[in-house]
């Protein structure tokens, strides 16, 4: 092996920048940890402006080009997007505006269905954004011309997340509406396209039946940045390093701090900062 | 030179935590940034509860303790409470709570003065709290017993600052009423006992004229930082690198940015945290 420089052991010992907006963005964050448990992470969730789904592209790519500077102030070595509609609404801006390696969770997330669907007929559910969009199935249909998409919009579910709704008789009610229509498609498989979705995972499973095969991309979106600092030679270089979390809020540190415990199992500080 | 180890690398190229009540520590940061060109600063500025001065000492104990909480979650490597009556009110409690190397305003400034006075006749100035603590007093004397001391409570200089207001008819009113008093001791230096008070040294040195020296502790500071960094191995080992400084407020960042890149002779940028 050889030496690394003074530079290299600092720059490569900063963390992982990670961006949602809201407490979506933890199920990457716990993937993160579990594939990656030597990184630290500095996460901003925008609570106090999501959800993302219903807003227009441009403003979405304003409210990520803030985070994206306040966690460049923070000193980071890599950005993920851990949300889809923000994914949606600009990943090519980003990396216009950010000299950092940026990783977004649609063409992860795509990979992953790819390898998992073997009818070829794939489900994408997602907040309004990121289904208007179409860049799942376009990334889809990209790769494969012959897959049979079908995609539902779920604009309630980010909402049941962020309020804690999920196990209540409405939420169930609500699933239905969304997932039938998909189940009667002969899906195989189904992107769960918003990381809020797999904190209700649950919930999507009953309603579509076991044979069903949910897409979290958050396992593949921790894969992917695994290369990414191996190819950037960005991992971490003290071995035995306790990872250092940092989690900065829009909104009230309160709610998202109680999720965000019960996701990665640890007691969490959330710091709110105003972005303008 | 021995070769130095990963960890010792990444810990001692983290920053020194500069914490005051709002915008008068920027004189310490201005000291720092003559001095130690290479270190990085974190710097937080409690302008949303400013001015500390009236306040109890329990009160602003509390609130230095949230600051220290804060910029250890931003990773630092010492902490430097550039404020008096932070310093004042309960140095040995923030040295409790807090496994870093922690240096207060207050013993600097005597020392500088005790350097430049000839005659031993010294006044002090400070906030409310600063001088009803008599801790220059108590300190000065400890040094030597036959000083002859002249201190004055100066509650409006630290508001005339932070509104900019130093250059108005009824500063110089108000100087001159706080000041005269100690002009007639017979004075022949002055310890600024606020990180403020650098910020209008203009006024207070024409008001009790140019034979009594202005002890602005700044200096010595950022000596003593000097002195505690080197005698940790903590400074910072990349000898090209340009500091990074990063502002956080607890108020509007805005009048924050215009104090310090006068001050500073550089755009700077502040994000506004809420401290609960």
């Amino acid at each position: 092996m050889t030496e690394l420089s003074k530079e290299h052991i600092v720059n490569a010992h900063r963390a992982i920048g990670v961006i949602d907006s809201g407490v979506g963005g933890l199920t990457v964050v716990r993937e993160l940890s579990r594939k990656l448990p030597r990184e630290s992470i500095i996460y901003f969730g925008d609570t106090a402006r999501m959800p993302y789904g219903p807003r227009s592209y441009e403003e979405v790519r304003g409210f990520v080009l803030q985070m994206i500077e306040f966690l460049q102030h923070q000193e980071i070595k890599m950005v993920v997007i851990a949300c889809n509609s923000a994914t949606a609404a600009g990943l090519s801006h980003y990396k216009q505006a950010c000299n950092l390696p940026i990783l977004g969770v649609i063409e992860p997330g795509v990979r992953a269905a790819l390898a998992a669907s073997r009818s070829g007929r794939i489900g994408v559910i997602g907040t309004v954004g990121t289904i208007s969009s179409s860049e799942y199935e376009k990334a889809l249909k990209k790769k494969n011309g012959n897959l049979h998409l079908a995609s539902k919009a779920c604009p309630l579910f980010v909402l049941l997340v962020e309020n804690n709704l999920v196990d209540t008789p409405e939420a169930r009610t609500v699933a239905h509406e969304y997932l039938d229509s998909l189940v009667n498609e002969g899906i195989d498989s189904l992107i769960l396209g918003c990381t809020h979705y797999p904190l209700m995972s649950g919930l999507i499973q009953e309603v579509v039946g076991p044979s069903i095969k949910l897409i979290n991309s958050a396992e593949e979106i921790a894969t992917e940045v695994e290369e990414i600092l191996s190819a950037n030679r960005m991992v971490n270089p003290l071995e035995s390093e306790e990872p250092r979390y940092r989690f900065f809020v829009s909104g009230s540190p309160g709610p998202f701090e109680e999720v965000g415990a019960k996701l990665l199992r640890r007691d969490i500080r959330a710091y709110q900062v105003a972005l303008v």
